[in-house]
């Protein structure tokens, strides 16, 4: 892409009203858009982040033949009854309004209820299990306070699985499956040193839930972490019994901030029971299905990328996760770098390609805060050398490639 | 993909308060859900026809170098009053609801006022122009009644593409390139022949403006075609003064239903000014920045295409934009059926592979429901013969193609 056709443009300032870090440098690199406290609409770059974000779920849900499919943001409140999750006192964070056909109608906060009841019109019997089921859905929340950016929004992308099992066996083989394959992703995206499967408080029908907790000073969690076993546990449940039975003590423990980047809930048959989901197992007899929930906070995971990596510049994207792979700067040499943007593009190598007519400095101060892996510099005297510098994002020295030599560079 | 793993089933009966035949079709065959009146979940073979369909518009987009972004559903109060569309006596569609934290919200039903609002942080001056950026948003819209299956939602996907331009003539000339992509779009999805650039009334602003319209028995609007001068006129503006004006008289006219496929509106400077989006022009002087508006539904177009060539047997669609391209059917013969749909599929050929353990009958029948362009049967002859039987949904004629041969078939 030419970068003078991006309608976007850095900025010196933040929005004043903006106090996370994660928004402040988004907004400053047009990468999101602030519509208002905690809702943000994604530029052109910012939605190249989202989509390989998801395509990197995406991948990773589908390995373990799961089907992609779109539930809707419109709720209805009688479903919601049911399960006794519609009344503001049990959940409050539901956005409401009146329908002009009459009653009321909710948006969509989870999808737990409408899709357990869809498939009762698909699942009868033991044949029909298990389904593994998956949206990337744009979640409502009507949050009193939202003061974390991207990373705690009232509209925000989320990726929500649903598993429906025949057993509680089946159940458990397929929830570790998705463990494997959260710790694949969270790996993928750059946040694989410092993510944790984290034991958490299990509600009405296990003891625990399973999170995953990446370790990051603007975290809104606490958890204790015990390294050498790779045990993590939240706050909520740290009890000399947890402890015991988890097979470590406090004083191997340490306690750091994190952020919730991925959850997974097992709900047994409770739901299916409440919204009437029964199969005919192979004996005849009519037994609920058992349900497993599994999301990972899209938007979220792009805020913690942002705060994980950022640097005094700017932006710093992992590679996986990147807009571009390369920054194609031309310092008046726009002839030369057209053909490299060419060569390059054509080979399949993402170029962001700065042809703007600006100075230098600006050029290089963009590009810090722009984030992209690499930066390839042809200048005046390249046209004459035939070679480029190339430097990392993050690397101190710059390396002179051989122009003909930058595809396989990149291809590397 | 195998049809054993696909979680939806066909079902003979439609809802009974499902009166539109789009949505009972798709649902029907398992593509749609309904949560409720004109709320409709895609499930994983609608999903695939829907991202078809917005793959096709997307290429025809970023062909017009415009940008792909995506705004948000939460809408300020404030914003839309300054353009006074927030009433609900001039806007009869929002939805609105109560913030936690004080205030009203809506939920968009159109988008050109925060994007607009938006841009005054991107365009200041005659450099930054013209900008053309893009969106595919879900819409929330409360209508009264919602009968018309996809063709109509309260929630539904639309593609909507904004353009600032300098003057009016740049704006102009962009128009007119939108128009040619438009009719690609519809060509491409199968309705070129029936979809007609329609006079339609303009608004305070032009005196028309130009609506997409394709015919069909279901259709909402009345429209009149001279296919000779391949000109439609919508009824609303059907005048003598106007019928002179486009040089046709009403004998020549026919009178036709249709549905609105996509809609062009020229706002000139007006919502700018409303907005505060000006730009310093090279003469030093402030310009309100010249605004189109430009819309898709791509859930309607997906419905209009259903309804256009279902027949008595199920959907047909048409190869654009179809799940997937053949639809192989093993009777009996499972092995052979396995190698095919390995070979196809490592040819880059999409196949739904009907491996389920069910009488030809049923497969045959379940096939003419799904709509897949291609069926390819492997009975238990094949594998002695070493052939398979293609037919097209809607051809009468099996023919007879050698196992070996079938990639090339579908790749010709």
């Amino acid at each position: 892409m030419r970068q003078s056709q991006l309608f976007t443009k850095t900025r010196r300032e933040a929005p004043k009203d903006e106090e996370s870090r994660n928004a402040q440098l988004l907004i400053r690199a047009g990468y999101v858009h602030k519509e208002m406290a905690g809702v943000y609409a994604y530029m052109p770059l910012g939605l190249r982040v989202m989509e390989k974000i998801k395509d990197i779920v995406r991948e990773e849900m589908n390995a373990l033949e799961c089907q992609e499919f779109i539930m809707t943001s419109l709720q209805r409140k009688e479903l919601w009854e049911r399960t006794d999750r519609w009344d503001d006192r049990n959940v409050d964070v539901w956005f409401k309004s009146e329908l002009k056909s009459g009653g009321q109608v909710g948006f969509g906060w989870s999808h737990e209820e409408p899709i357990t009841d869809m498939m009762r019109g698909y699942i009868s019997s033991y044949r029909d299990l298990p389904v593994y089921g998956y949206q990337f859905q744009t979640k409502l929340r009507n949050e009193l306070r939202a003061k974390s950016g991207i990373m705690r929004g009232r509209e925000f992308v989320m990726k929500d699985l649903y598993s429906y099992s025949r057993t509680e066996e089946d159940h458990k083989a397929f929830y570790d499956r998705v463990i494997e394959a959260y710790l694949r992703v969270f790996d993928r995206v750059g946040l694989g040193d410092s993510t944790f499967l984290t034991f958490a408080s299990g509600g009405a029908f296990t003891q625990f839930s399973h999170e995953f907790q990446t370790v990051s000073e603007v975290g809104e969690d606490v958890i204790y972490l015990d390294r050498k076993k790779n045990i993590a546990i939240n706050q909520e449940v740290l009890t000399d019994e947890v402890m015991s039975q988890l097979g470590v003590n406090r004083e191997s423990l340490e306690e750091v901030k994190s952020v919730e980047v991925g959850n997974i809930f097992s709900f047994g048959g409770t739901k299916s029971e409440q919204l009437g989901l029964y199969f005919k197992d192979d004996d005849g007899s009519q037994k609920p299905v058992i349900l497993g929930s599994y999301g990972i906070g899209i938007t979220r995971l792009m805020g913690i990328v942002v705060e994980k990596f950022a640097d005094e510049k700017g932006l710093v994207w992992p590679e996986s996760v990147a807009p571009f792979k390369a920054h194609l700067i031309s310092l008046g040499a726009d002839e030369r770098a057209e053909e490299v943007y060419k060569a390059l593009t054509e080979a399949g190598i993402e170029v962001l390609y700065d042809d703007r007519d600006a100075r230098a400095g600006e050029k290089f101060a963009d590009s810090d805060l722009l984030g992209i892996p690499y930066r390839v510099v042809i200048g005046k005297r390249s046209a004459e050398s035939g070679e480029a510098e190339v430097k990392s994002r993050t690397g101190e020295e710059t390396e002179i490639v051989g122009i003909s030599g930058l595809v396989k560079y990149f291809n590397k």
